[in-house]
C-alpha cells in the first residue's frame, strides 16, 4: 500500500468553520484563533470571506482579519463570491482567492441563486484576471458526490467543470463532499479518475465532512488515490445545514492524528493544535465533538 | 480496488456492549434487545458471558438470556473465560464459545491476573475438549495493535498466537484494537500478514474501536486486506476503560450504513437494527452517540 509520504492540511475552520456560526466571534479573538493554528504549524488556511456582511455578518471583519493576519509563511486565502468579493480583495494586501461553485445546479441554484453554469460564466474572467495579476486562486467544488436535492452526482460532470477549472488557470481544485455521504470507494474512484485526467500541476484537496462519520476512511482512501492535501477544521468547527446535530467538517486534530500514527508528516504538532481547538470552543454554540479534544479532556490524551 | 461482496457483522452490543454498563438491565429487556437486533438481520451475535456474578452483575442473568435467545438461525455465541464459565456452558444448550486472551503479556496480567502464557495453558485443554464435542470455538485476541501499559505489540507475537490458537483447531479469530488506537495503514499490514500465513478455513473477525474516530477507516482498510468479518456493537455499546468520554466500539450501525453505501452485502436492514438501538438506549448511562443514531434523531437519516 503506497501513500503519500507528506500530506499538506489546508485549514478552514476560521472561515468555513465559523462563518455558520450564529454567535458573533469577536475579530480579535478570531485572530488569536488564527495565530494559535499558525503556531502549531498549519501553513495553508481559509482565513475569512468577501460575502456581503447583510448576509454573512460572522464575516464582517474580513479587512480586520486580514489585515492582522498576513504573514509570508503561510498561504491566506480568503473567499470570494462574487465582483463585489474581488474587488474587496484587490484593494487588501491578500493575494490568495477562493470560488465556489456546486457541482449539482440545483444545489447551486438554492444556495447561490444562479445555475452552475451562470456561476461559471460569472466567475471565469474574474479568474482570468486574478490569474494574470499573479494570484493563487483555488476553485471549491462542493457536492462532487451527492447534493441533498439531486442525490449522487455523476462523477463525469465533476471531471468537466474541473477540466473548466483548470483551462481557466486555477492553481488548486478543493473537491467537496459537501453533505458527508460520500463512501470510500466512491472516493477513490473520483479521486483516481482526476488524477488521472488533470495536469500534474493542478493541486487537487479533498474536503470531507464527518456526518456519517466516514471523513477518516475518506481520507485514507483518497491517500491511496494519490491525493496529498486535505481541507480540515479545527474543532471540527462548521454544520452541515443538512444534518443538524451531526458533525460538520472533519476535525484537523482527529485527521493530523491519523495521518501523523501513519508516519505521514503534515508539520502539524497536534499539542499546540488542541490549544487552539480549547481557546476556540467557548466562542461557539455547539459542543466541540472531535475525538481528539474528546480525549484531551480526560486526560489519557494521544497515547504517544 | 478489490473489496468482499459480502460481509459478516458479529454483533457484540449484547455481551461486550452491556458488560462494563454499571446499571443493570433487566434480563426480559436484554431478550427484547436481542430479538430485535436479530429481527434487522443479524446472524452472528455474543449473547452473553459465563464471568462469574460477582465480578460482573450485569451478566449474572445468562443462562436466562441462552434460554429465551438461543435459535437456528443465529450463531450465538457465550464468552467463557475459564473452567468455570466452561462447565456452565455445558449445562446450556449453547454450542458457540468465545474465550478472551490478551496478546500484551502485561495487559492480560492486569485484566484476569495470569500471564498470557498461563492463560493459554488453561484454555488449551478446555477449547479442545469443546472441539471434540462439536463446539463453535472462537478465539478473541485483545490488545493485537496496542497495549496501554507496553505500547505497540509485535504483529509477531500476534501471528505467533493465532497459530496456536489455530492449532487447538478454533473456527475463528476476533483480532482486536482494544485501545482503538491502530492506524489503517497498521492494520492493513497485520491482516495482510495474517490473511497470508494461517489456514485459509480459519475465520478471521477485526474488531475495533472507535476511540479515535478510526474505525470506520480501519473496517475499510481490513476489507482491502480480504477480511470479510467484523465486531460491531449496537448503538456503539461499551465503553473502552482506558478512554472515557470516549466511544467505545465502533456502532454496528455505521459499519451497516458504510458497507451497504459501498454495495457490499451485510444481510442487515438499518431501520430495524435503528430501532433496536433506539430500545437500548434508555438502559444505558451513556448517551449513545453513534452518527445513524443521531442522525435518526434529527429526522434526516440516512439520505438514501
Amino acid at each position: 500500500m503506497e501513500l503519500p509520504q507528506r500530506v499538506s492540511i489546508i485549514e478552514v475552520g476560521p472561515r468555513d468553520g465559523l462563518q455558520n456560526e450564529k454567535q458573533l466571534v469577536p475579530a480579535q479573538e478570531k485572530i488569536k484563533f488564527i495565530k494559535k493554528l499558525k503556531a502549531s504549524g498549519i501553513q495553508e488556511m481559509e482565513l475569512t470571506s468577501f460575502v456581503s456582511p447583510k448576509w454573512v455578518p460572522q464575516m464582517s471583519d474580513a479587512e480586520q482579519i486580514i489585515e492582522h493576519c498576513l504573514d509570508d509563511s503561510t498561504r491566506n486565502l480568503v473567499l470570494v463570491p462574487n465582483e463585489k468579493g474581488v474587488s474587496r480583495l484587490l484593494s487588501s494586501a491578500c493575494k490568495n482567492a477562493a470560488f465556489f461553485v456546486g457541482v449539482s445546479n440545483t444545489f447551486n441554484q438554492k444556495n447561490i441563486n444562479k445555475s452552475t453554469r451562470d456561476s461559471m460564466e460569472e466567475l471565469a474572467p474574474l479568474i482570468k484576471d486574478l490569474k494574470r495579476n499573479g494570484f493563487f486562486v483555488r476553485a471549491c467544488l462542493s457536492t462532487a458526490f451527492y447534493c441533498p436535492y439531486e442525490g449522487k452526482v455523476d462523477e463525469q460532470e465533476v471531471l468537466a467543470l474541473s477540466e473548466e477549472f483548470a483551462a481557466l488557470g486555477v492553481d488548486e481544485l478543493s473537491v467537496a463532499d459537501t453533505i458527508g455521504l460520500a463512501n470510500p470507494q466512491e472516493v477513490f474512484e473520483l479521486f483516481s479518475l482526476l488524477k488521472h485526467h488533470l495536469p500534474s500541476t493542478l493541486l487537487i484537496a479533498a474536503h470531507f465532512h464527518d456526518t456519517r462519520g466516514m471523513a477518516l476512511a475518506n481520507i485514507f482512501s483518497a491517500l491511496q488515490a494519490g491525493i496529498d492535501r486535505f481541507d480540515t477544521s479545527a474543532g471540527g468547527l462548521g454544520g452541515c445545514p443538512f444534518a443538524p446535530g451531526a458533525t460538520g467538517n472533519v476535525a484537523t486534530e482527529d485527521a493530523v492524528f491519523m495521518l501523523n500514527r501513519m508516519g505521514i508528516s503534515t508539520g502539524i504538532q497536534l499539542e499546540p493544535l488542541l490549544e487552539a481547538v480549547e481557546f476556540i470552543a467557548p466562542f461557539v454554540s455547539r459542543g466541540l465533538q472531535s475525538r481528539q479534544f474528546l480525549l484531551s479532556k480526560t486526560g489519557k490524551g494521544a497515547l504517544g
